[in-house]
């Protein structure tokens, strides 16, 4: 099995080179990862500058490939050019630091899977919260053996696996939970300062969460001590709401589109 | 009634002047925007700079902030800093460029319309199709109407309405179809050049639409000639998939997980 293996911490990072030990007793691991840390940059794509690309030697590990671009990017540059046939199964990770909640929006790892998804490969993010006691080497156990049961399971079209793990010692994990992503926002705030000649620069200062019990919810699993397993899909239309929006009053909108060919079908 | 206005196209964009037009006759609008263009930066946040904030006075016809980072960072920084009070809503746009199918996911402009529902304000994105004729004047009107109707008849929670104007005479647009995300992926290649000192980059060559007639999409709605309305949502959670997650075989994951503990609860 070839497995295309990314993440958004860089390609020097612990994280990736921790999974990618466990990884290859499942597989054949190609590594294309960003040259460096690319946290919190979602699902960029680069289209206004070219991508370089560059083979890296990593810890006496692994030989990968270093790209200039978005993990979203890396997985593109995989398919596409680097691996001589389609991955079987895109694996971005390990992160150090959780992506649950809304932090999965903003997660360069976890869209690196949802670009795997969208080219049709079965795709897992695997991210590890280090706010604690952080062991990779078990982390990297865990993953396989879920990955292990994602590629036997199958997924269905349009969706990934996002796996959380939580910061405690192995024999604390309580377990593991299906969870749904929790949709609440964090505290946040911004840092205004002046630099050394007078003008004013801010900070974002943000992630801080509220701490609310919320049954469920992947936040909740890892600060419980579980392993958390959510079902994400890219398909962002809200069913519910589209079902009920042809009932709307729309008469107010402008003649020509509405009232005059009054069409508002799905 | 007070209103955010944003964009991934930069505060001197074309279609950021002709929406603030219209949104003038249903509120205040404060324009906090990119300083110059972000496309295709999704929903990345600046964490490990700082942002440099500036007054920008645009064609005459308004005030503006254009802010260092991308669209979601614009709408943090207004919400928190700039202005006084919370918007009672968000709009993003109006793009040069459809935002339909995957593309919803690269998009900067659909990302601050998410940012602004995870703060809790009814975001609204709004996209025209540039590839044939562009009425900008008219597709502001359009997207003016609509938005009252989004005020009128509330968004739920963690919901936006994502916004498509076909590249037609007004005179041609065929009404208004309610959709949902395309989820199809593209036709995209990697175009592999020299450098003038023989070194070799990529260009990523992407978006051209795979032909397919797909009833009740976005692209579809567009493409004939119709005004798209996609309700998003922004929980990625695969409710579905979670459903049938407990009764998947999983025994083969690590013991101390699994089996000893045997906790696979949601």
């Amino acid at each position: 099995m070839q497995i295309l293996l990314t993440n958004d911490d860089g390609i020097y990072a612990t994280g990736i080179v921790a999974i990618n030990k466990t990884l290859r007793e499942i597989g054949e691991v190609v590594v294309v990862a960003p040259e460096a840390e690319r946290s919190g940059v979602s699902h960029s794509i680069t289209w206004a500058h070219p991508l370089r690309l560059r083979k890296a030697y990593v810890e006496n590990e692994f030989f990968g490939y270093a790209v200039s671009g978005s993990p979203a990017d890396c997985v593109k540059m995989a398919a596409m050019e680097i691996m001589q046939e389609r991955p079987e199964l895109v694996v971005s990770g390990m992160n150090l630091g959780v992506n649950v909640g809304i932090h999965v929006l903003y997660s360069g790892t976890v869209a690196a899977s949802i670009e795997g998804s969208i080219l049709g490969i079965p795709s897992v993010a695997v991210s590890i919260d280090v706010s604690g006691y952080t062991d990779l080497e078990y982390a990297a156990i865990i993953a396989r053996d879920i990955i292990k049961q994602v590629i036997k399971n199958k997924l269905p079209k349009c969706t990934l696996m996002n796996i959380n793990i939580p910061s405690v010692k192995r024999e604390e994990i309580k377990g593991i939970r299906l969870t749904r992503q929790c949709t609440r926002g964090f505290e946040e705030s911004v840092d205004r300062r002046k630099d050394p000649g007078g003008g004013t620069y801010y900070w974002l200062v943000g992630g801080t969460e509220v701490a609310v019990e919320e049954k469920g919810t992947d936040i909740q699993a890892v600060q419980d001590g579980y392993v958390s397993i959510t079902p994400l899909r890219y398909d962002l239309t809200d069913h519910n709401l589209l079902d009920s929006l042809g009932s709307w009053d729309w008469k107010g909108v402008e003649e020509d589109i509405c009232k005059a060919k009054g069409i508002l079908n799905k």
